[in-house]
């Protein structure tokens, strides 16, 4: 028996999350199924902006250093990220960026692996990693000589070697939404002697993390996901307590001094999690990305994250299905593994290409702002065509160029549809009309209309 | 003949720049002198940040990045900057914070200097530079077998050694106000084989800055203090082009990459200064950072940095003179130079301590905010309880502990009193008026009332 619109609809009238939509801004006549990129803006957000703009700074100025808080801002709303990662109170900051935040823990773990293991050389992570954790481990591997070996999933068994120092993944893959099992891959990291480290930037808020019940070393992640923190919100930082006060990361800077407003000249790192702090935080964006934190934890008493991942495995079992009901014949393919303990909060589906021309052919002329999504290589992608005619009709959902030279095998090779399911302001309904709208894309044929498929266009 | 309230009116009715208060909503019954520590909010600032908010991320969401720039504010409000410090367009970036940059800026020197000079291995800094730059210099240092040798203004020329590989200097000190010779001192540097670097925190909109002039190497600024940026504002950096592309820096995050959205998992640094981003940049406060500079900007056509810095010292000249003209007799001492060509924008008067217990005997109580600018030691400072009273009466600056354990010839062992002169919003009543209080405070005694002397109080 098929699904219907009817079905969709009575599931979101049975929904008990339903009402977490309204905390939520959703713009008309769009289904975001974007929010794995950029999390939607929450009501409450305006005016707590408006406010530490206008009074807390306009007003307060200087004072509000104390008065409002700032300085203990990054340790307040990381407190409130820690409830929804498994990690205790105090342990958390909300802080800087993901990749900045990556080169602290990464250094810290490197010079722990060093003091207990000097002869471990070897970073091991996944060559579908989001590539700025990939640039950041490269880099300090470059520096410290160590050596970064990258691995497809089903070889990182093999890789839990003795010369392994650090095994550092991405909980959740933001290509193909597959998601790591956490305790297992850290009891097998730490039984090959290595520390494990996390990054959580798919992961909070989208599925239940429990980073102290998994017995992880480090962890970072990203504030303008599925915590909905606004663009380019402050993204945060985790150190297993065992592990903070022992070993130092070199952005020393004076946020993570322990005494700052001492203005001693040398530096002594704050006791716990302080000390992954660096310089001044900016502190409009933090309180916007406060904002969102609060929009996960108003679910808290309606389940929380559980609850959460519950309706999202329900939403992305929904689209799956659909799709497969609905969307044959087209040359569509699943990414994203159909086992729920595999799986994200987002769909990824793949294209094949018609033609694929070499992927690193012509790049945009210098200078010139990168497309957002658009192959790098200018050839056509029937997979960015179809993206674009669905962001026409209100579909907005992302492309990840595939790179075909890296052999059919691998995880990066395909086109990616990419679907994202915030279970917090989507619905059953929204997943149907996505579909839908897929659906007629692909029988219309309109996504070989020129407009979509204009070569280094910026869209 | 001494002046009067009526001379610093009519020295305000006459001053050209007078309009430009126009652009900032200054708090009523403040006096507000600490605009090097946190600039004022512009006008413009709310609705700038409510339409980012509301409209740029809440209405067209994920397409703002490119439809709204977003990708590209980094490098256009950096170009911004750029007018203000004798920069070129293209050699700025907006990003992160000050510390992270300097982070950067100090890698790439080290690597640069290695390469050139290998034998060379002494970072040398003042002992009174902004902690923080001596905390990632100490950083770097331990990392990279470096040492870092801290000296007084007035022994910089003979730490000119042939060990030396980078000076790094604040060109505006942030206890004392005096200034270097910028270009003097990089001559001298490079004289001596040297790399010149430059931490413009208390100079980028205060004092007309030339770094092509100087032919500085590197420069990183704050964005919330001369720039009005608001609390947290993102930093900037600037590279000389002569280096940008020779060296790397090892925050190598996917916004310094050549095509971040090809997504190839080898890192390829962007040409010029944009591969000393890192990670995503927080769009809402950089936001208000772009109209934090234009207040600068909308000074070029009333004679631009030259005309502002005429009046600053217009300003701190007053200031200086009312001081000594009214406030004799109470042990206060002036820590900025007298010379036009050593002073800044701020005006720091030093007190004696009547009793001065060591500085680090009884800090803070653990996981207690630090208390800002309040005496770290806890012993009763005149300065401190001076300036609160001050507060009290709507003059704000602020207070530095001095550390008397340094030694008395040395610039940090002595209580400042911190006033900073912004001549956009300030104007020569203000002086007229802040000294008028500061009279009355010293000659009634009301500092040494309990609730400006409290010890660990949190203000």
């Amino acid at each position: 028996m098929t699904t219907t619109l009817q079905d969709c609809r009575t599931l979101d009238a049975q929904d008990p999350m339903r009402s977490l939509r309204e905390l939520f801004l959703l713009p008309d006549g769009t289904i975001y199924l974007d929010g794995n990129s950029l999390g939607v803006m929450p009501r409450s957000t305006p005016a707590r902006v408006a406010d530490v703009v206008t009074r807390e700074w306009g007003t307060d100025l200087i004072q509000s250093w104390n008065k409002n808080g700032w300085f203990a801002m990054p340790g307040r709303v990381g407190d409130k990220i820690a409830r929804l990662i498994g990690a205790a109170p105090g342990t958390v900051v909300a802080t800087d960026s993901t990749s900045i935040n990556l080169f602290k823990v990464l250094s810290a773990a490197i010079n722990l692996s060093t003091a207990d293991h000097p002869q471990r050389k070897r970073i091991v992570s996944e060559r579908s990693n989001f590539p700025t954790d990939l640039y950041i481990a490269e880099a300090l591997c470059k520096e410290r000589g160590f050596e970064l070996v990258l691995v497809e999933p089903d070889e990182i068994a093999a890789a839990l070697t003795p010369e392994l120092a650090i095994l550092m993944l991405t909980h959740v893959n933001y290509r193909t939404g597959a998601m790591h099992d956490m305790p297992a891959v850290t009891a097998a990291a730490h039984a090959a002697g290595a520390l494990m480290l996390w990054d959580l930037a798919h992961s909070a808020g989208a599925v239940p993390v429990d980073l102290i019940g998994a017995g992880a070393d480090y962890a970072v992640g990203c504030g303008y996901k599925y915590l909905n923190g606004g663009p380019g919100a402050p993204a945060f930082v985790w150190v297993n307590p065992r592990h903070t006060d022992r070993f130092w990361q070199p952005l020393a800077g004076w946020w993570g001094h322990a005494t700052p407003f001492a203005f001693t000249p040398d530096y002594q790192p704050a006791p716990g999690i302080t000390r992954y702090q660096c310089g001044t935080q900016p502190m409009i964006s933090l309180a916007a990305l406060d904002c969102g934190v609060d929009t996960l934890l108003a679910a808290e008493a309606l389940g929380g994250m559980a609850a959460l991942r519950t309706k999202s495995l329900a939403l992305t079992d929904m689209f799956i299905s659909l799709v497969d009901e609905r969307c044959q014949g087209h040359g569509i393919g699943l990414a994203t593994p159909l086992d729920h303990a595999q799986r994200g909060s987002q769909v990824c589906l793949t294209m094949e290409r018609p033609h694929a021309p070499p992927l690193r052919g012509s790049l945009p002329p210098e200078g010139a702002p990168a497309a957002l999504g658009r192959p790098s290589g200018g050839g056509d992608s029937v997979a960015y065509a179809i993206v674009q005619a669905l962001i026409a009709r209100g579909v907005v959902g992302d492309y990840r160029a595939g790179d075909p030279s890296t052999g059919s095998g691998r995880t990066g090779a395909k086109d990616i549809l990419r679907f994202g399911f915030t279970p917090l302001y989507i619905g059953f309904e929204d997943v149907w009309n996505s579909v839908e709208h897929l659906k007629q894309v692909l029988e219309s044929g309109e996504w070989k209309r020129a407009e979509f498929n204009q070569k280094h266009a910026v869209t």
